[in-house]
């Protein structure tokens, strides 16, 4: 069995373990033409890396992505990305004892049980280490759809941590406002008091769960396919893929069940030019009165933005004690995980589920035709005379 | 872009619409030598079909199934069974006046923009119509499943109608009473109280959300495959892939966000032998204590009770007067959705989401090779000179 | 296991054995706006039918296609088109005396090696019965590439039966001679030396070999994707599906072998506007002189005509006696295929060869972004208020 | 687009062009306890490698091969191999003439036709430099099955050079003889005669064409999937995928065409315990009296010997004048193609056609569940106390 792939036509293949020797990333499928360096791809990493502040681990990893191959004077040739990065400070050693005694609520037995072995410095292929390379491809998809003609706009924040919720903040202070605090909490004033509740869960040698909002701008209406290649079953497999995610709702999400039909049905109304949705329809245009239905009807975008949120469970490494038992000695044993971890997940899953968001958006748009999969430019069918990018002289 | 495909080696294909000819389902991978019959998918169609109760449509389906082949003297051969459905009482004249004027919060809107066209009369391909194939393709699944080896139990029940909440009720609670009544609810109380709140809304031309608790026992330890192919990746997209679901939730679910790490994380201890999870763990093996975690570590199976919830928001098909505009006319106009619809999902809905789990399920064990993908019995490589089923005697 | 889907975006999933109820075809990705009804359909399929001439099977099938759905007043709404093909002439009586005695080079042993069983009543589904699924697949892949923007043709016709070999003939003569007689042959004194030949192989209660060229001409510039989607890979898997296939070649095919690079290698020159490859390049472009490569280098395509040729083996049902053995007596046995079957494949072989180069093609189309996958008419991302086949008046 | 994969459980992902960076490859779907080292791919990769003699490009690559990921103590764990090898003698300086101007029968012109850019250093990722991948991933497949319960062996060699054919060579011979000397010919005196053909045709600046003969012995009864995943299928594509490959046959080939159905027709005998097929059929199976089907029947496997031929085309980079046009100039253009090229394809292409074998075989072995896909050794649904590698004290 495999499961290292995601994507259609944008497709993700990725291989690496926490405390291996190297993530590795290949996108497949990226139109050529699109600009494109390392610089672009880093930025992205960065901003998910270990080391960032107090509340993330101190795995002191740069996160240095190095592109192998599908790039040719700074552009996109069509053939796929090949990427790696480097694990600098693996530290295996620490993880012996538990070879044979599984951490609780971690991979460990699930694994073995899976595999009669595993990599047992770390979590291995099961740790969230993996995602630097999701992020990789994230930034990839990101940077195609931002060079296309379509104006997508995603973003994502923590609005929950342990009991303290952020109150709704609109798009646009979420853009402002995420990155400026180490929480990524979009209302600044929150971000505070998540702060002040994450240093209280770390010092007590705990961690806490949370959650993240997410939100996708400008894509485009009518995509996403019939039924299993929906949006929703999409995003569904996207979003819980992401280590220690135990729900994934959008729009109205679990509050939907209280809600009766006419209150959620949404009438529909001609857009009057006063930018019900700006970047999709136009003067004239059907647009519903509302969006409860978080841009999805049947499955497929309506041009609307289209929300949900992501919720994380507290991460399963922590300093206090707890049991075990090691199935070799048939001994129990007491344990103290004692490495280098987050004590709260979102902070640095926000660029995580972001990255998720811009490679299903473009994948939908290359399965819908709205972006040419061989050329970013959409010309399609003929040679170009005039591509300078590919001419000697511009290198 | 298609999109009417669902799993691996168990794999089913789709196609149909509400007011079509047929509804269609080809179900590719499954074993040779399973006993099944038309009787055997019925009794499950029977459970989702329309018009079972007051709560439910009253459209006249009998929803009678064919299997076109892959049996051979009531066992299965190994390649794909193919079945049909047929439409018969569908009345598509009735939505003529929405030909181009999109009921609020359906998928007219968005099949039409994605499409240019789409099948007016009723949902088309939207509609939950289609579920009706994935109940068959579950019935295989299921039927395949109870003849392996293994001892594995799937169920649901409705344990949220609007604000009515169900309490927590043990499986074989649920194994016992969600098929008693109506609504589908294990609780037979609650189940009233939902069946008089669905009354009201029914009543006032309107409609109300809910949700489904699932549960599977049994699932061998070690299904399920790192990351993408990780089993809430899989079972996120089959659940969302159902119409009008808009959250999925696994174990702790949106709650986990204001759970310590210290009170989520499990201890190990040996199996004593007291049936912590009957079925799969023996005395001396590892197991978690307690089932916060649902049975999923790092994405893979522990042997432990799979659980969560899946929640609907209400039908968008109401009497109620509701407002749309026509985009060939550029004129507004008031309607009413007069059809034959159900007031609530979740009660037809248990029979869909046990079906996508065992559809998972079933893809789960022949790619984790715990179930031999050629043949239900295990042996391999060899023709078998003992298989009566296939002998012109036993016709 | 799998294996009953064929293509990408342009998606064939099949079902069916022999002796069955029935044949069934899903094919998903048909773009919406395509003009299609049961009529085109059944015209392929009347090509490739039984019983049309003394050379082919005696065995009665109308081979009537019944379309299920996907289809709203005459054209394709971009949901699966589900097609059911009814046996009426099965009769598997006949076939008793081999249940447990593999009939010579048939698929009988190995049917029963893989899966412990099989449909023993004719070939199951290793019979070419199959392919009838594929040809009706085919003429929905080659209506909607006829109503596109694009100019394709394909003509497919029987180059070589047993010894005798038709000399070279050019596109416009397999247009306009390959359906002129039984064989299939675009040269007629050929086919009629041809048909002496089947003729005496038939008298004999045996059968002979024989090979199909193909040539699809009008195919865009830069379709295929390197490496494992090439054209060449994609077309070797389609071919070597067929039954009975046992050579796929293009270009020289197996005569490479003998010629010198140089000699081989193609200049290129300017299109001076005579026509090299008229339907996709303009003047001024540039064109390789001549076409030994086949319309394909580096496994993408060049504009030129793609070419080949697909050689089969003799069918293995034929009266002559020969001796097999029981693996339930334990003893040996004389058997005679007294069924109805075919002194030679390739006549009904080409319509189905055709059909695979139309899905294939399509599929091609579709992947490189020449042919909008949600809509034939390429315009995209808006609900279309002229599109007047799916208003009610129109029916 | 992509089609940068191959296989279904075990999975190959490629990425890199000729004069880029590296090449990389991805093998997911390993099982786990496979004991394998850089060691094991290094020579097969050595077997692929440039510069191995005078008939191959003089280009110098090491080929080293670093793995990244996915093993554990000298033992796979289950989860994806990552590889990386490095271009070391990349030169793409001299390839600046020919950037707008096409050489003749390359990709250059497709390439460009259809991304509008190429990576024009050499032939990017339309060059058999990406092979070095697949011969990776073979040796990873190969290791796997050399550690299974199952003998299955394969060799290839090459059987013709222009007009030069190799007689018929036994199996054992092939194994015995076709590394022997640099044209990988398992019939010596052959050999010399191609070599010296080869060097005719380097000296005048030409090249020349050939084949391969490969076979595969000992692989189980009954792989290989109805119909698209038919065992011809599969190879069909995998062969079909080598650069410069015009032709695959298997069996009787394209020499079927000629034979009647009585004379390619095996009758069925029970094996006498004298080895007609030694690895695979006991005393009292049925096996089939000859070979003339090559281990294939209704494209599943017989337990015979599978076999057939790959046609190349001459290699077309060569330093004799030719003639091109620059689309940016508008002008004709002699060029002489000066790298370091293979006068004649074949003997390198032996380890790769082999390692598409290996990869294929592997893949059906999982598919058919004769190897457990998550364990070499077959124990499932156990962790494993006694999985002494995964133990720190085998460091």
């Amino acid at each position: 069995m495999n499961g290292n792939e995601f994507g259609r036509l944008f497709r993700v293949t990725t291989y690496g373990e926490s405390h291996g020797d190297a993530m590795g990333c290949t996108v497949s499928g990226v139109p050529a033409g699109v600009e494109l360096s390392e610089e672009e791809i880093q930025r992205e990493l960065d901003r998910r890396k270990p080391g960032q502040s107090m509340i993330t681990t101190s795995r002191d990893e740069p996160d240095a992505v190095e592109i192998n191959s599908g790039i040719q004077d700074g552009y996109t040739t069509g053939t796929p990305v090949g990427m790696v990065i480097r694990n600098k400070d693996a530290r295996s050693g620490k993880y012996e004892p538990f070879v044979t005694a599984p951490r609780p609520s971690h991979g460990d037995f699930t694994y073995s049980a899976k595999f009669g072995t595993r990599n047992w410095g770390g979590g291995g292929r099961s740790s969230a280490r993996e995602t630097v390379n999701w992020v990789a491809a994230g930034a990839v998809a990101r940077t195609a759809l931002e060079q296309s003609e379509y104006d997508v706009e995603i973003k994502a924040h923590v609005n929950q941590i342990g009991d303290v919720e952020a109150p709704e903040v609109d798009f646009e202070e979420i853009l402002e406002h995420s990155e400026g605090n180490e929480v990524r909490c979009a209302h600044p004033e929150t971000a505070e008091r998540m702060r002040d509740l994450i240093d209280e869960y770390q010092e007590a040698g705990d961690s806490i769960g949370g959650a993240i909002y997410f939100e996708a701008r400008g894509v485009p209406r009518g995509l996403g396919a019939p039924r299993f290649d929906s949006v929703p079953s999409r995003l569904g497999r996207a979003m819980m893929s992401i280590p220690a995610t135990t729900a994934f709702e959008f729009g109205l999400g679990r509050d939907a069940r209280e809600v009766a039909g006419h209150d959620r049905n949404e009438d529909w109304e001609f857009d009057e030019g006063e930018g019900h949705s700006e970047t999709v329809s136009e003067e004239g245009d059907p647009v519903p009165v509302g969006n409860d239905h978080a841009g999805l009807q049947g499955g497929i975008t309506t041009g609307q933005p289209i929300y949900g949120e992501v919720s994380f469970h507290a991460p399963t490494s922590i300093p206090k004690r707890q049991t075990t038992v090691d199935w070799e000695t048939g001994e129990e044993k007491e344990i103290q995980v004692v490495g280098r971890h987050d004590p709260v997940l979102p902070p640095r899953g926000v660029p995580v589920v972001e990255a998720m968001l811009w490679c299903t958006v473009l994948d939908f748009m290359l399965l819908g035709g709205r972006i040419n999969p061989d050329r970013l430019d959409g010309k399609v069918g003929e040679y170009d005379t005039e591509y300078h990018p590919s001419s000697p002289e511009n290198q």
